[in-house]
């Protein structure tokens, strides 16, 4: 029987649980083991279909692994027996550990529409060769209906829509795209920048059935309205793949992922520890449950794992949520709460608000103008989230963001915050708009 | 006599302070007092010279302070009478103040070089007209000679090739460019990507004089060489601006700058206040005076000083001192302490690198190598700086990394850090190479 001390189950937050754990514990022998053969960068999926061109411009290579001195066994394990501490591989094979990792990640929902299994409705999954297959598929395309206006809806389309002569239909069932995840005001902007590529979105929109025989001809919507389509892409959504946790026994928690403590240590076995999609997350807010999944929030709590595995030394503060998209050239970004979401909690908030080029003067080469939104709690003036729209630097500027959530700070505290500036890289220093949007929610929090 | 209950003295930190000011206290009458016509964008000199292309594309709009309710005095202040608490300008104009700030600035330090005061040979003075007749000359140059490798130096270089027919050479004492700012490894690269422009470099080279008759025709180095030049443009330093100070009788302090408490209160008069450039500065990691001169700690400075005059509830934290650049399409940032200021005052540190690409897969459009350095003290694992080279995001990266300084993270901490991936946007998040570097500081922390 191959044996090792640690042994990790999945991909991509596999990965970087491994290199952790061999960061921490060099001594210590690691295997991944992993369905697909390749492993591909998540959050680029709907680039494959558009700027990278293909699926094998979007791999996480392998040499990762080597490089840091771990084993990849490609297979499917299909049972762990925990009290004899073994991985079962589905070809018989039989792995030893002394710590265990769930990384399983998440499979697309379903949804129970009828119609949903014909030929050409594709699931977003992270699979190698079905998603080369739809890139096959696509060439022929003239009607494309994506499910869901969510970031992989409104990504998939702005993608599919490059180079192609292609009819594009995003389907919503909330009053905006984007909903789940910003402010109304944003959800508008990007909607108007996708509109602008062409791309036609329905919101309020719910789907009813799927048309055709075995291949998709049509879609079905609730108020009778039906669409054309050659191609369905569902972008509405994940489940974490928790099946074999669940056989192994291991408590599932909310919304059926793996119950895990602070450490990242599962709540039944004190050897198997979880992160990524599959793992339980509690919000940094208020450390109620949340449904977040992100592949930067994976990476994290991989991180932690993986240093945790011999020794508890690094403690999850729960999910903030941080994240970025792009459409047709526009970058949108958030960190931490939306103001929609603290009013659902029904917290008292503070709002201020500014924007600036993100160059300086103005008048500098692909200058975009950027705009800021801060959440400050009323009680405390500790700042609760921010939203971004802009360029290129607002992938960064929503980091600088977490950072100043990380740290609970204050909107005084940004009000002194020592941002360095530059004309090419970023606004001017009189407008920099993450310290000036703070600015303004100073004295409404004092009133 | 005029008379206002705010009285503030000075070009870009006194806009600021001026609109913090108001912000904090919205009935109090501010005017501001400034000798130019118009405020240049400091950062943005070099750049009239290039990119921009003119002086008048480099104007901070006197909007901003009509918008704040603002009262612009144009002349200049020559007398301060702090018993009766009134300023006197230079055509007999007198004005009353209740609180009143310094935000004089700085002026170019002018070496005493034999041949310093001949025709075409100018300090970066942040004067419209004066910058506007440099470019006016510029036109007929052909062998501009730049003393100093230092920011200014390094970007008027690589600015003023952009589209003429001339020769550049920059002229640094040190054995490298950007010494005082930077690592040696990340001097060598901006090196490395000016001179591919053409611009030539010579290092460990002092100047000894001037030559020529009215007019410039070269210059001599100490070693015997002489460069052929028609116009010299020194960029050495600068020197804080505070003879009225003086005059009006505040303390002094460090290099001549004004002395100030962490509510950026003159240490003399409880109703006079001083920030940006003509301030002393305390750094953050030690305390002691620092000569940190930079637009965006000026800001910052501004902003605290105008929230205190009524009332102090803004301390300054000490000056971590925050900036990026640009040579040749290549971006450069640092953040706090560089492993050369560490070793002078003596830290025990830890080093972390990784590099990635600000893309994901790095094939996207417009990926660009990303470098990171990090500093850790050895005794408590607290991040003292970082170095950053890379694309435009890293004008933000270095923002990210003011957020960790400022809030003593730790690279535990680090490790643990949610940041925000996307494609287009940022590395990805298995790399993400702020969080790699924190990581691999980790184990030699515990060694």
């Amino acid at each position: 029987m191959k044996k090792a001390d640690v042994v990790v189950l999945g991909g991509l937050s596999g990965i970087t649980a491994g290199i952790s754990c061999r960061r921490h514990y060099p001594d210590k022998k690691v295997i991944i083991i992993r369905k697909e053969g390749t492993v591909l960068i998540p959050c680029g999926i709907p680039y494959i279909y558009g700027t990278v061109g293909g699926p094998e411009n979007n791999v996480i290579p392998d040499g990762l692994l080597e490089n840091n001195g771990i084993e990849l066994v490609k297979g499917e394990a299909v049972d762990v027996d925990r009290q004899n501490k073994v991985v079962t591989m589905k070809d018989g094979q039989t792995i030893g550990y002394e710590k265990l990792v769930f990384a399983t990640g998440s499979v697309p929902l379903i949804p129970p529409i009828p119609g949903i299994d014909k030929k050409n409705v594709y699931p977003v999954k992270k699979e190698f060769d079905y998603l080369s297959d739809v890139y096959r598929q696509m060439k022929d395309v003239k009607d494309l209906v994506i499910i869901g206006g969510g970031f992989i809806g409104m990504e998939f389309a702005d993608e599919c829509k490059k180079g192609r002569e292609i009819n594009v239909t995003v389907v919503e069932a909330l009053p905006h795209c984007l909903q789940m995840a910003m402010d109304n005001e944003f959800c508008d902007e990007a909607q108007t920048k996708l509109v602008e590529t062409g791309v036609k979105i329905m919101v309020n929109e719910k789907v009813e059935a799927i048309l055709g025989n075995e291949k998709v001809t049509g879609v079905k919507l609730a108020d009778g309205k039906e669409l054309k389509a050659d191609m369905v892409i569902l972008g509405i959504g994940a489940v974490p793949s928790t099946e074999l946790a669940k056989k192994a026994g291991l408590e599932l928690g909310f919304r059926g992922t793996i119950r895990v403590d602070r450490y990242m240590k599962t709540y039944t076995d004190p050897d198997v520890f979880a992160c990524g999609d599959c793992a339980e997350k509690v919000s940094f807010f208020d450390g109620r449950p949340s449904g977040v999944m992100l592949a930067s929030t994976a990476t994290s709590e991989a991180r932690i794992a993986g240093a945790n595995l011999f020794s508890p030394t690094h403690q999850n503060c729960g999910v903030i949520s941080v994240f970025s998209t792009v459409i047709n050239g526009r970058a949108f970004g958030v960190a931490g709460l939306t103001e929609r979401t603290a009013n659902q909690v029904g917290a008292k908030i503070v709002v201020g608000k500014a924007e600036a080029p993100d160059t300086h003067p103005g008048g500098m080469p692909n200058s975009c103008q950027t705009k800021v939104k801060l959440l400050f709690a009323k009680d405390t003036g500790v700042i609760l989230g921010g939203s971004l729209s802009g360029g290129k630097p607002v992938g960064e500027m929503v980091n600088v963001l977490s950072a100043c959530i990380m740290h609970k700070m204050t909107a005084d505290d940004m009000v002194m915050f020592q941002m360095g500036t530059h004309p090419a890289l970023t606004s001017s220093p009189i407008m920099y708009p993450i310290v000036n949007a703070a600015c303004k929610a100073v004295i409404p929090l004092k009133g």
